[in-house]
């Protein structure tokens, strides 16, 4: 796939930009102006429409109310899938949500959310904070004329639901599963049937079998959508999304327009609620957890067999996509700022736990 | 101890408040304002400087330089234990430290750095902004007429560097050696002679032979500091810091004194370094830490005797503070929420780092 390729599949041009900044410029030359947020999640869904409002309140408090930021969640202006098209066109300022939607646009966003076997949610930030990801998203975001950060992240994800248990890499071929981004791409190789559906979508799917299982986010939020109540068998372990960052991109000519105050508004609210975010799902999953197995929630582990099958079904997946010169960077870049960091985590923090387990139980 | 034995310690009165409001108010009805910043640091210091730095350098920004923070470094203004009774007399506006050097006004300050066997950087964020933590804080603050937000963070701390390898608890014997806060008590209790430096003097005092050994931050804060240059022999593991949070804290007449934009700046800009800190030690420690091997380096690990050792003298070092209602109340709210944290994170990222190692090498 050359860039191109992914060009053509967004609504990019000038005359959609020109719109965006005729819209724009009545409010703003009074010295206020309001920024439309559309989002990739349904009103209300735990942790991450709260992400997307936590930026949206936070811009709006700091700078006292010069921008209103006017949050739409998804199917209030648009479709939690079309945010993207919606932010780069101009319909939009603004959107919330999980990059991964948007692999269909350049198969490289999967980074900026997460990828098979990659990067923990503080991996994540090491990288994006201090090793060059933050640059390789906006030069990724400057493509499709959007400037993006980092604005939310759910932590390690569970495996999912699965109305059967799996046992062996076999129990995949016609599993109808739901699973975005790089990941599903992986399932997809291991057989399943993938599906991308936007959260909240998710639930009637599989209530109603059109799908077999589902990963989510994890206890709190599952719990919230209510998954225990149509299977109790619970995969706490997952290989597909280690730490998923969530993204907040502003269409780049209106972020441009600007004074430098507010668009450092933008970014520092962007990155607190990176971490606001993920201590909000840590803090939450501990006693959600407890809630399902008191519920009646059984839960499991993949064996060693199907996360070797995951393993090599996820390599072939970025495999396919090294031809492409940004992907290889951003995939380069991303796991040597893994590997750089990983020892150094293993042997002090990894250590104390240990230790802490063993001495105070 | 009571309250008020903690107050006697620290300089609280009407006059020095009614002297900060006087010599701000100048300033303030200009529209803009500098708000002057003690640190607990040496200027330059890796990591704890760069984040006191990061905060001011955010607030000044996204306030178009209505409020400028004005950083003076340790020594430059007053020394680095001298910040919490500056800020609290109004000599100062505001400190970024570590506020476990303050454990002599109030115990229950070390939770909002790090205690023995306490929480990961993980943990701490998860209590702080999810279960009660910064209330707790705020709570603090507000006996002393602070207004307080972490605004750093080291991560996991290195056990240290020493002269002579320690294989036994009664190698700790009559060992000089430099330890802050509670897990400096606790070093106190398995014989150790323990000293508070604060950093820019613990190089000269490990040269010298003042102390046998010192524990600082963690691989790259301490190379830059230069103790390889005097010993070989290094811990990487320690139980006395887990997740150091470092802190901002405002003079409370002066914080309130503010808009509402202009205190959620500080609120935001504070939070948002926590993460941009946490995650730059993250992304330098492991390269430093393969330079200091290079450079001839032993990494060592404590024994299970040494780490038995520390969590009984640990556990009653916590003991001894529990008869004072605040510090029993911050304890037993720290230690809720890091045990209702850790069993997710130990099934979900945990179980996924193991397979990855396993299954990716």
């Amino acid at each position: 796939m050359d860039r191109r390729s992914f060009l053509k599949n967004s609504t990019i041009g000038g005359a959609a930009t020109v719109g965006a900044a005729t819209l724009a410029a009545p409010a703003y030359a009074q010295g206020n102006r309001t920024l439309t947020m559309v989002t990739t999640w349904g009103r209300g869904l735990a942790g991450v429409h709260d992400s997307a409002q936590r930026v949206a309140d936070s811009i709006t408090a700091m700078s006292d109310g010069q921008l209103t930021v006017d949050l739409k969640a998804a199917g209030e202006l648009v479709g939690a899938f079309e945010v993207f098209d919606a932010v780069t066109s101009g319909q939009a300022d603004m959107y919330h949500g999980a990059d991964y939607y948007f692999v269909g646009q350049h198969p490289a966003y999967a980074y900026f959310t997460a990828v098979p076997f990659g990067m923990t949610a503080q991996e994540l930030a090491n990288w994006y904070y201090h090793a060059g990801g933050m640059e390789l998203h906006d030069e990724l975001g400057s493509i499709f004329g959007l400037k993006s950060f980092l604005g939310g992240n759910t932590g390690a994800q569970a495996g999912g639901w699965f109305r059967n248990a799996v046992n062996t890499p076999e129990d995949f071929q016609g599993l109808k599963f739901r699973m975005p981004g790089l990941g599903g791409q992986a399932l997809g190789k291991m057989g399943a049937s993938v599906q991308n559906l936007p959260g909240s979508e998710v639930y009637q799917a599989l209530a109603s079998g059109a799908i077999d299982g589902t990963e989510w986010i994890g206890p709190w939020a599952d719990e919230k959508a209510g998954f225990q109540e149509i299977t109790k068998t619970y995969y706490t372990a997952g290989f597909h999304e280690p730490g998923a960052g969530l993204s907040v991109a502003t269409n780049r000519d209106v972020f441009e327009e600007l004074s430098p105050a507010h668009q450092k508004m933008i970014e520092i609210a962007s990155a607190e609620c990176h971490q606001w975010n993920l201590a909000q799902f840590m803090a939450n999953n501990g006693s959600a957890l407890q809630r399902l197995q008191s519920g009646g929630v059984q839960l499991a582990e993949f064996s060693d067999g199907i996360w070797d099958a995951m393993g090599t079904a996820s390599m072939a997946v970025t495999e396919e996509n090294m031809g492409d010169e940004l992907f290889a960077k951003i995939h380069n870049s991303a796991m040597e700022s893994m590997r750089a960091s990983s020892n150094w985590i293993n042997r002090s923090e990894g250590a104390y736990r240990a230790q802490r387990d063993r001495v105070m139980g």
